[in-house]
């Protein structure tokens, strides 16, 4: 069975630089005041653990603290997040993805500008929230042309898409918004890293008989590249760690390709990849191997 | 043989309006003083025709013209060709078409914004060559996306469209900019009554069993309907005017299908519709009529 891994699973950019602000920030922190985040600082379980372990906990509201250190997630936060933080004396260190910043900028020059802002994405990711928490006036979010039926039409519509979107999705809302409205800007926000992760992982979906898509289940990044890959028509599973690999699942097949999302360390993809090169499938003579 | 005439066929709101601007611009005028258009006023002869008759020529280029009017055609001149007629000594009498206008206007914004500009659209029609030749920048004229692959890459694109494409054709170009450019800002420049005259023909002719499209075979907007028709799958047939009909057309047919270019006048639809009426197709019992 050959295993073949997409040239870019694993950390992006921002979660790299991310992880890097908050071990740096832990290192540094005095440990008898608190350090946090709100929500987990990337979507990927097993390294929000290795953080926690460095004294970095993970806080669902700011509920009644005060004071202490707040590392502001990869995802970013809505503005008044942030401020309800500085009134109550916290200290901020922000890790926001600078592709997630540049989004929720160009939301903000969108609406300065008039626009009626458009944000392409899920409604309850950290990241949309982020976004559309920085204007003034309330933005619209979808996830695909067809949630734009029934709303009111808008003259001027300024859009943005959250950084992990497919192009497919941007292109068919703007497509759809061309037939509505006079005046369209876009900024095309999608991280060119998460373009081409996809672009690859869909190009071995189509060439390997089965795809593993390593990655936090709470990665919509992760999903995204399992969907995308099952689309292609790929048996794919979504997997967060080794220990979920099944022998069956490679019955009969010849190539496994394995990709990550942007919150997948290297170390949890090089186990995956270890442990399927380990794996005698039923029916397998195990005379082909990584080559 | 049952005949349905698209309710939109025949002219549009700008081609009336240049119409009565060039018709009293023919009776008020001074007949020993040249009037003229440069160009035809719309591409429909038999409407020129008319117009000749009433004293205003089609003249190919300025030549050594010298005083008189000028009626600025529907599809607009570009700005050097205007400056040139009024250095000239040539009165202009302006009949573009205010939705082309409009194309014009946005065009110039585009590039006064900092956008590089593409219009979408036949390079060689007037009305794109009056749009391009308002900036003070070259902009780049495409049919399709196709057209855009081998060209340079521009960060910040402004987009406009000839007032007559079919919205897919803007469409497609947008989503292909998307893939290439961080900033886009499109003006839907294409004319309202046009694409409902594209979204009509196109019901009528997945319904019929044979589509004529009536209107100058130097009509683009003519043209495409005719295209469009013919991409539904229908027998499409363009003619100008009643003579072309040939009865073979109609043979076994039971529904006739009749549309206009926004160019094309009432007369001449009535005549069509009159000459098919009285059409005995070869093997039609003549039992069915016109509802």
């Amino acid at each position: 069975m050959r295993v073949s891994v997409a040239p870019c699973a694993g950390f992006c950019f921002g979660v790299k630089r991310a992880l890097k602000i908050a071990f740096d920030a832990a290192h540094k922190h005095v440990r008898n005041a608190p350090i946090f985040t709100l929500g987990p600082i990337i979507h990927n379980p097993q390294v929000v653990a290795k953080l926690e372990q460095e004294g970095l906990r993970v806080v669902d509201d700011l509920g009644d603290l005060t004071g202490g250190t707040m590392i502001v997630r990869s995802h970013g936060l809505p503005r008044k997040v942030l401020e309800d933080a500085r009134r109550r004396g916290i200290d901020l260190v922000d890790a926001t993805c600078p592709f997630v910043k540049e989004a929720q900028e160009r939301a903000e020059q969108l609406a300065d500008e008039g626009y009626a802002v458009v944000i392409v994405g899920e409604e309850d990711h950290p990241e949309v929230l982020s976004i559309a928490g920085g204007l003034s006036f309330p933005a619209t979010v979808i996830a695909g042309p067809e949630e734009l039926d029934g709303l009111p039409k808008e003259t001027k519509v300024g859009v943005v898409c959250q950084t992990t979107q497919p192009l497919g999705h941007l292109t068919a809302v703007v497509g759809r918004l061309l037939e509505r409205s006079k005046e369209i800007k876009v900024f095309n926000t999608i991280c060119r890293a998460t373009f081409e992760r996809q672009v690859n992982a869909l190009g071995l979906a189509r060439r390997v008989d089965v795809m593993l898509v390593v990655g936090g289940k709470n990665s919509a990044n992760t999903r995204r590249l399992w969907k995308l890959c099952r689309e292609a028509g790929c048996d794919a599973y979504h997997i967060e760690t080794a220990e979920e690999l099944k022998p069956e699942w490679f019955e009969g097949k010849e190539e496994v390709g394995i990709t990550g999302g942007a919150s997948t360390p290297q170390w949890i993809v090089d186990d995956v990849v270890s442990a399927v090169e380990g794996i005698q499938a039923p029916g397998d003579t195990g005379e082909e191997s990584r080559p």
